[in-house]
């Protein structure tokens, strides 16, 4: 298996700068690195299938787009600074055209995100992507699912359910007006890895993870991880007009594919958290609750939302 | 996608001992290594589709064996030893026997050769599984398919062609006789990573490889990697003896799935190779013939054959 690079080698040698500590990159049974003094590694994996995790209609860049960012989007839960990836490409055919948009949308992010192309493999089967991304991290420094505390803020990036809303308008679900239209398709097809919180993360969070199944399924993780509850209130949802006004606030709490971050502070970090806002405005943090000693709730006005039972998007359902 | 682990975690977390440096393994948005002082990192990944890869019909167990048997090999090539992998793998059910078997299968190749499971993900979608493995060499003696000079001897460990016998057998083109039959079905279920063969690479072989897609078109990446030609002899081809009286020795040349190592050494270690065979009678290391200035010849008695043009088994043909 370990020398079908011949696709590898046409469309995608180039992809990247060459990372930190690369010794040696794609053309050999393996690629060999150096990681650099002082950091650890961190290592994820996600794999996207057409059909499940994006339409079969999404253009090739969008795909390519995607597959990375989804996987970008771990590192910054962790607190990690993008390095170098390998990918595992699966096509039906061996299509030029296809092939050369899908290489521009991943040299695209590679480029933008400092990310290098070391190693992988193609094969003829269903069209699927598989990709092992690595940063790094100072030794200690990374940032876990595990260690939000009672008492802590816990907030989330920029706006939750425009992806779901996205999918939802190309399933025929909806019919959103042009202006979010482009919104929703950006979000879905365009996820911002929060890459620029890596820093902010590190420093102040007792706990973070990237919001890939929903909200409510995620910030679970953190609760289970870290042994604690959470009370959420739905009128502090960092959502569009659109949902609000509509009241469609399960786009925001169950879909997937948003790709925010969500994390816990401790309450004496507000004054950081306005610092940031006021520096970051397109990767606002907006607190959204708190952890609590038990239960998962939803408040909801005068009503409470019991949350422990309700479960995101999963597959195998 | 990063919160898939439900299987992974029902099936296959205490998957390997701790690998030297897990700071944190399967649980989070992703893992954490600190890659000890003086080693570099030596990365690989390799999907195995079934149908294409290996037979539908293969038990769950040698599936899992082969996918990471596969990976095993391209580290031994490179003279690394085996630390961790991550597992991306798709399903079409989630079928507790079939998942149960698997990860028994897996268990054992991790507790065989020292590996840790330490991230990943699984999907709905066609069955397959890419395995992204690292290992670990002291920094500075990996070995490459670049490094053949001419007048190395070129050698191949084991046997040649009997991977290829056991699914020409499934397929119905050959019918084995019944210890033959056992030998080629475990030499493509059960490929054995030439890992003993680590530190022999390290300390005398100028490049090497793993043969998964036939002698010939293997040994002609470590030609074009270092810039030179090879003369090989058909009559020193280590087969088994019926390859040999049927004259097919195409099984050997130019099908795949071997997993044995092709390297090539100076002509100075003729007596290093002597004491590897008497120690080694399993991984034995054949001399099959020389690195020349250029071309690629099969000398066959009286006739020397071309092989500059021939292909091995490649995919998208």
């Amino acid at each position: 298996m370990a020398n079908e690079f011949a696709i590898i080698e046409q469309y995608f040698k180039a992809i990247g700068d060459p990372a930190s500590g690369t010794v040696l990159g794609i053309g050999d049974d393996a690629a060999v690195v150096e990681v650099p003094t002082g950091q650890q590694l961190v290592i994820s994996m996600d794999t996207l299938i057409a059909g499940i995790h994006f339409p079969q209609s999404t253009a090739p860049a969008d795909i390519a787009y995607k597959a990375l960012a989804v996987n970008l989007s771990d590192l910054a839960a962790m607190g990690a600074n993008p390095a170098w990836f390998l990918m595992s490409l699966s096509l039906e055919h061996d299509d030029s055209q296809w092939l050369t948009q899908f290489a521009a949308g991943l040299k695209w992010v590679a480029d933008n995100y400092g990310l290098q192309l070391i190693g992988g493999d193609t094969c003829r089967g269903k069209l699927a992507i598989s990709i092992q991304i690595a940063g790094y991290v100072p030794s200690g420094r990374y940032v876990t699912r595990q260690g939000a505390a009672v008492g802590d803020i816990i907030l989330v990036s920029g706006e939750l359910g425009n992806a779901a809303l996205g999918l939802a308008q190309i399933e025929g679900k909806l019919e959103l007006e042009p202006t979010l239209l482009a919104k929703s398709e950006a979000a879905l097809n365009r996820p911002q890895p929060r890459l620029e919180l890596v820093f902010f993360l590190r420093e102040f969070a007792s706990s973070a993870i990237d919001i890939s199944d929903g909200l409510v399924a995620d910030l679970r993780h953190i609760l289970d991880a870290s042994g604690c509850g959470a009370v959420i209130e739905k009128a502090a949802l960092p959502v569009d007009v659109w949902i609000e006004r509509q009241g469609l606030y399960e786009y925001a709490l169950e879909a997937g594919d948003d790709y925010e971050i969500c994390c816990t502070l401790a309450p004496g970090f507000q004054a950081e958290v306005e610092r940031w806002n006021s520096l970051h405005p397109q990767t606002r943090l907006t607190p959204i609750g708190k952890i609590t000693e038990s239960g998962y709730q939803l408040l909801d006005g005068e009503h409470s939302i019991d949350l422990s039972r309700r479960q995101g998007y999963r597959h195998f359902d």
